[in-house]
C-alpha cells in the first residue's frame, strides 16, 4: 500500500449532523441570526470538520513548498529560476511575504525544498526533503515520473504528519510554477488554455503568448487524462505542487480544516480532491487569486473564496488571511455570550 | 466657533506626493510589483495620512456608539427597544460580538451612551454622554434639533481627543437605527427609499414593507435638504449617529486612518464628508454589508470595500475585520526584506 492509497482511504466523509448543533449555538448568540454572514459558515464547517462542538485552532501551520520548474528555463516568467532558491532563503530568515502575515495571525511557516534546482545551505532551519533538482520542461515530456510524483506527495504528508497542526494552510514557491498550474488547470477542467494562463509574476504580453504556447505544447506532447489525476499532475505539475497535494490529503486524513491559498495551492487541491472525493469538505478558499485560472479551479471544486483583494503573491500569503478570518469566526463561535447568558431580549416579530 | 466649526477647520487635505515614496518601498519589497494587491494600497493610504513613511497602528480603537429611535415603537425592528441597552450592557462586560473580534484583532472598543431611552448603570465602564433619551420618530418631526446633533458630535470627537487612538474604527448600536440610516441615505444620494431600506436585523416582508413607509413618511414630513446635510441629520438620524460624525471628523483632524463599519458608520462618514469633504481621504471602507442602501452610500463617497462577507451586525464588528487586515497591510510594509536586503535577483524581462 502506497502512501498515497493511505492518505485517500483515511480522508473521511463528514456527516452533517454536527452542523445543526453548530448553527443552534451560532443563533443562540447575542447577535441577529445569520449576521456574522460569512463568518458562521466558516465557524460551522469547523465544527464539522473536527466533530468538536467548540472548536480552537491554536497551533496553524503554514506549508510552504518550494520546487523548481524545467519550463522556466523557457522565459515564461518575470523572474530567473535562481530566484526560488534566494526566496527559500528569505523564507528561513523570516522576511518574506507569508512570515511577516502568518506573524499578524499567530501561524507556524513550515518551509520545505521538495525539488528546488540550485543549492541550499544545510542550516536554513527548513526542512529537506527534495526528490530530484527541479522538474523536466512540460513541453518536451512529463515533469516528473509517477514514482517521483508519489514521493513528493509522501513528502509533503509528512510534514504535515510530523507537525500536527490543528489547521493546515498552503503554500508555495517555484518560478515557472504558473505555467504549471495553467497546464493542470486546462487538463483537469478542460479550458482552453488561452482562458486560464495569466500574468504570473507580472509578465509582458510577449512573455504571456509564450507562455501560453508552452502550456499548449505541454498538453499536446503529454496528453494528460482527466481521469488519471495522478498521472496529469506527473505530467505537468512540479515538486512542490505534488508535495500539496500530500499536504491536502494529509491535512484532511487528520480532520483539520484546509486552508488553500491561490491558484496554484488550488491547483494541489484539485488533484486532491480527484484522488479522494471527501477532501472537498475539509477545504476553505482563503482568497480568490488574481491569476484567471484560479476562478475555474475554485468552481470545479465547489468553493466560494472568503477574500477577493486582487493578491496574487502565493507563498501562503492568502492562507495566512484565510486563517486570520478563521481564528475570527471561532473566537466569535466561543466567547459571544447567548442571549440568555447576557439577558438580551430575543426577536419580537 | 462651535466644535463642529473647529472639526471642520481641522481636517487638511492631504498631498499626494507622500504616495510616491510609499510606492517605492512597496515596489522594493521582495515580491513581484503589485501582487500583495489591495493590501498595497491600504499601505500607501496610511503613509499620505499619517505623513510617516513607516507608519504603525500600535492603539487602534473602536468606537461603539449607542443610542434609541423613536421610530422604533412604529414597528420597524425585529427586536424590542429594550435591546439597545441591554447589548450595552453586553457590550460593557465584552460579550458582544464587536468585543471578541476587537479582542481577536488587538483593537479597545470604547463604548458611548449617546442617547439610548432606557437606565443605564452608572458603573458599566463605558462613556455616558447621553444627549436626550432616544429621538423623536423622524415619521412625526425632527429627530432632534440641531443644537442636539451638534452636542452628539461634539460628544463624538470629543472621545477620540481624550482616547488618542493611531486607528479610529466606528460602531454602533440602536434599535431602529437602519431605518434613520436609510432615510438618510435616501436624503443624501437621492435615491428611492424602496431600493435603500433593507431587513435591518432581519424582518419579515410585513415589517419591511412597514420600514420602507416610515422612511417615506420621514421623507415628506421633513423635506431634508441634501446641501444641508447637518439638517438632514438632525431630521432623520440618531444621537449615534450624530456622534458617529464627530468620531470620523476628529479621527480626519488627528490624521489617523479612520476605518468605517458597514451601513450606519458609512451614512455617518457621509455626513461628515459632505460637511468637510476632505474626509473622504481619511476613509477606509472595512467591509461590504449586507444592507442594500450601504452600496449607494459607499458610491456616494467613491469607497471600494475591502470585505464582502455578508454580514450585517453592525456594532464595530466588520471595522475590527478592517483593522486587523490594515494591521497586516502595514506589517508587510514595514517587515518584508527588500530584495537588496535578501540578495534576491530582480525582474529579468
Amino acid at each position: 500500500m502506497t502512501t498515497l492509497d493511505r492518505l485517500v482511504a483515511a480522508v473521511v466523509t463528514l456527516d452533517g449532523r454536527q452542523a445543526v448543533a453548530a448553527r443552534q449555538r451560532l443563533d443562540s448568540l447575542t447577535k441577529p441570526r445569520g449576521s456574522l454572514g460569512r463568518l458562521e459558515e466558516l465557524a460551522a464547517q469547523v465544527v464539522v470538520i473536527t466533530g468538536d462542538p467548540m472548536p480552537r485552532i491554536d497551533a496553524p501551520v503554514i506549508f510552504t513548498l518550494a520546487g523548481d520548474h524545467g519550463v522556466a528555463t523557457e522565459g515564461v516568467s518575470a523572474y530567473p529560476q535562481a530566484v526560488t532558491a534566494q526566496m527559500v532563503e528569505n523564507f528561513a530568515r523570516g522576511g518574506a511575504g507569508v512570515n511577516v502575515l502568518a506573524r499578524h495571525v499567530g501561524a507556524r511557516v513550515i518551509v520545505a525544498d521538495v525539488g528546488v534546482a540550485g543549492p541550499l545551505a544545510p542550516d536554513l532551519g527548513i526542512v529537506h526533503c527534495r526528490v530530484a533538482a527541479g522538474t523536466r520542461s512540460i513541453t518536451a515530456g512529463p515533469a516528473m515520473a509517477r514514482s517521483e510524483a508519489l514521493e513528493a506527495i509522501a513528502a509533503g504528508a509528512a510534514l504535515v504528519e510530523s507537525a500536527a497542526p490543528d489547521c493546515v494552510g498552503t503554500g508555495e514557491m517555484g518560478i515557472g510554477n504558473t505555467t504549471a498550474a495553467s497546464a493542470l488547470t486546462a487538463a483537469l477542467t478542460g479550458a482552453d488554455p488561452g482562458m486560464v494562463t495569466g500574468r504570473g509574476t507580472g509578465v509582458t504580453d510577449e512573455v504571456w503568448v509564450r507562455k501560453v504556447e508552452a502550456v499548449r505544447r505541454a498538453l499536446t506532447v503529454n496528453r494528460p487524462d482527466a481521469d488519471d489525476p495522478l498521472g496529469a499532475l506527473a505530467a505537468l505539475g512540479g515538486f512542490e505542487i505534488a508535495g500539496l497535494v500530500g499536504v491536502v490529503l494529509a491535512g484532511a486524513a487528520r480532520r483539520v480544516p484546509v486552508v488553500l491559498d491561490g491558484f496554484i495551492a488550488t491547483a494541489a487541491a484539485l488533484i486532491a480532491a480527484r484522488l479522494a472525493p471527501a477532501t472537498r469538505d475539509y477545504l476553505i478558499a482563503a482568497h480568490r487569486s488574481a491569476e484567471p485560472g484560479h476562478v475555474r479551479l475554485l468552481e470545479a471544486l465547489g468553493l466560494t473564496p472568503y477574500l477577493e483583494l486582487g493578491m496574487r503573491l502565493g507563498e501562503g500569503t492568502g492562507a495566512a488571511l484565510g486563517i486570520g478570518l478563521l481564528r475570527g469566526a471561532l473566537a466569535c463561535y466561543r466567547e459571544m455570550a447567548t442571549f440568555k447568558e447576557a439577558g438580551v431580549s430575543e426577536r419580537v416579530r
